[in-house]
């Protein structure tokens, strides 16, 4: 946590013409305060003015995570009981003068709970849209935070490199994944993780976001596994596919195509061009080899302290790439009730174009 | 997933005067459908009509998890831009004949993004709070879910027993917690864990819910370790703590209480009284002994697919105890900047009592 962030946020607020943003736990609160909270059955919602003040309510019991803090915050604590919890949302807004003002929120991390004390806090206040605000902020990342990712993006390769020696038919799923896990944690990965590994084989693996099963792995399956570490609160997420023994013809055809659609992807990506180019170069080699029904998600996504975040990889994105960006690249074919393929890697937009952080081999690999 | 749900959930949004329920990826969900669903940046709602029709709005590239369902459902999938959400939206609402009628939401779960999504879809309609409709159902836990939860107790402990070797001075909380996690992978827990374990020695242990830090566990330290695992998307939270070498007096009485409190609110739970009397209860003993202060949260929460559910064990908490409901009864003393002592079981109610879950010794283990 970087206390130059506060003044970056008092900034964007000013000029997004906003009095404070209100943020509960998740991600942006993590980014914009250091402080790990979690979503529960208690609201917690920090307020951050665009005058640099600071305030947060919050259970009694979490206070001590406020103690030794790099920067002034007027804490608003309360008891366990709920009926008093409105009223001390109320002293928190009144603290800041922000009722009758404007209060950003996140649609994507708020939830109605925290949302309803908030409006009941502050009757007067409009709660604008403020994604892009704090979204423009964490989507630039700094060279400790692409350390970060670095660092993340090799632990989640040595944990899948040890893995593979498992891999054989006959295994299922569920084994391989739980195998995986245990092996992020051993290589590094600090919890929870960025999200469960996906391991799909055979049919699964036509499904994107399957969820691993017991099936075993059988000879001719295409086997995708997607998964990803968490180092210094960043994230990986990369995909690489593989063959348990001998695949069909087209099978080994579609994961070529694919692999030259990540290429493709990569190649496009630059400084000072919209999004969309990266979804369009790598979507155009699909739709080229004939198989572009078959590639039924968007390129790729931000990735940060987030596995899925700003920008995203889509074909009418006009947003700018810009140095310091981060994000996925993942094309796939997914053919229905057989078998899919994708390849995924994680990349930073340098000065002169960007730079995989993510280096596993991406030619298919016989298993099994 | 049992279809009898679903008929329980229709008649109960019948009684409770909802002519629909909506849900978002989480924990109702998944006890609803049966569906495993995860919170992104794209918008997933499942309605549930008091008629017993469902309809979904989901992401195309989520198609897949709706093969072979055991009920009907009508699928609204969108694609990927954006602008095009809403309208999918308003043809579910439309399909469901849901306009202007009333729409149960679970504040909790359902964020502002996916609210505004049915608020534009439904303009006339009003979204009562149904947390309680849901709750009243996943509160009482049958055969099937008790054996889950038990199950998951039992995981838990037989990591927590292949962990306690490594405990010793001058080993960090974060590599106790690391291995803990390994060792609950390794005994069957299922991922995503309930929780991260919280490991918290010496001054740490006074933080009820602290995180993991780099400090090394010292002679004279209390050990505070909570930690939890799932099993058939049921988990498990139970909390021991542990003397590093020769401790304190106090701190070996402080125990002493907190075992005693544990015992008096494991004892007090019975069908047919509030839930209130296990706060009491454990609470009484704490204020009997002046540590009163000290015990600054209510005694215990609900457990199912989630770590905190209803019930709560709360001092005005005045919902009656019925056979199957589970729930944590969790005393603690924290002695603030010195140490800590928190003693957690996982009970069930039973026809005469309540059965605890967890069964590991509660009595202070000297490590080190």
């Amino acid at each position: 946590m970087n206390i130059s962030r506060l003044k970056k946020i008092s900034n964007a607020l000013a000029e997004s013409g906003l009095d404070a943003l209100a943020l509960n736990p998740g991600f942006s609160l993590l980014f914009a305060s250091g402080l790990h909270f979690h979503l529960m059955e208690r609201p917690t919602v920090a307020l951050f003015a665009a005058d640099g003040q600071i305030a947060i309510v919050l259970p009694e019991l979490e206070m001590a995570k406020l103690a030794n803090l790099p920067y002034e915050v007027k804490a608003f604590p309360y008891g366990e009981n709920p009926k008093t919890w409105t009223e001390v949302f109320r002293n928190a807004i009144k603290h800041l003068d922000l009722d009758g003002k404007k209060i950003g929120v996140e649609p994507l991390a708020m939830r109605i709970f925290e949302y309803h004390y908030l409006q009941a806090a502050a009757p007067l206040t409009t709660f604008p849209d403020a994604t892009e605000t704090i979204a423009s902020l964490r989507m630039i990342k700094g060279e400790k935070e692409i350390n970060a990712l670095r660092k993340a993006a090799e632990i989640a390769q040595n944990a899948l490199t040890a893995t593979l020696p498992m891999i054989k038919i006959g295994v299922d799923e569920k084994t391989i994944a739980s195998e995986l896990v245990s092996q992020l944690l051993k290589n590094g990965s600090e919890t929870p993780l960025p999200f469960q590994p996906i391991v799909s084989g055979g049919p699964n693996s036509a499904n994107p976001h399957a969820t691993p099963t017991e099936r075993k792995l059988q000879e001719g399956d295409l086997l995708v596994i997607d998964w990803g570490a968490r180092y210094e609160d960043y994230v990986s997420d990369i995909t690489r596919t593989f063959a348990i023994g001998e695949i069909d013809a087209e099978y080994r055809k579609i994961h070529e195509i694919v692999q030259e659609a990540n290429a493709a992807g990569r190649a496009a990506a630059k400084p000072g061009l919209p999004a969309k180019v990266v979804d369009i170069a790598a979507r155009k080699v699909i739709d080229d080899a004939g198989y572009g029904e078959y590639f039924t998600h968007r390129t790729g996504h931000g990735i940060g302290m987030e596995g899925h975040e700003a920008p995203y990889m889509r074909a009418d994105n006009e947003r700018i790439l810009e140095v310091g960006m981060a994000f996925t690249v993942e094309p796939g074919i997914y053919l229905p009730n057989r078998n899919g393929v994708r390849v995924e890697d994680d990349m930073v937009i340098t000065e002169n174009g960007a730079e995989s952080l993510s280096t596993l081999s991406r030619k298919i690999v016989v298993l099994g």
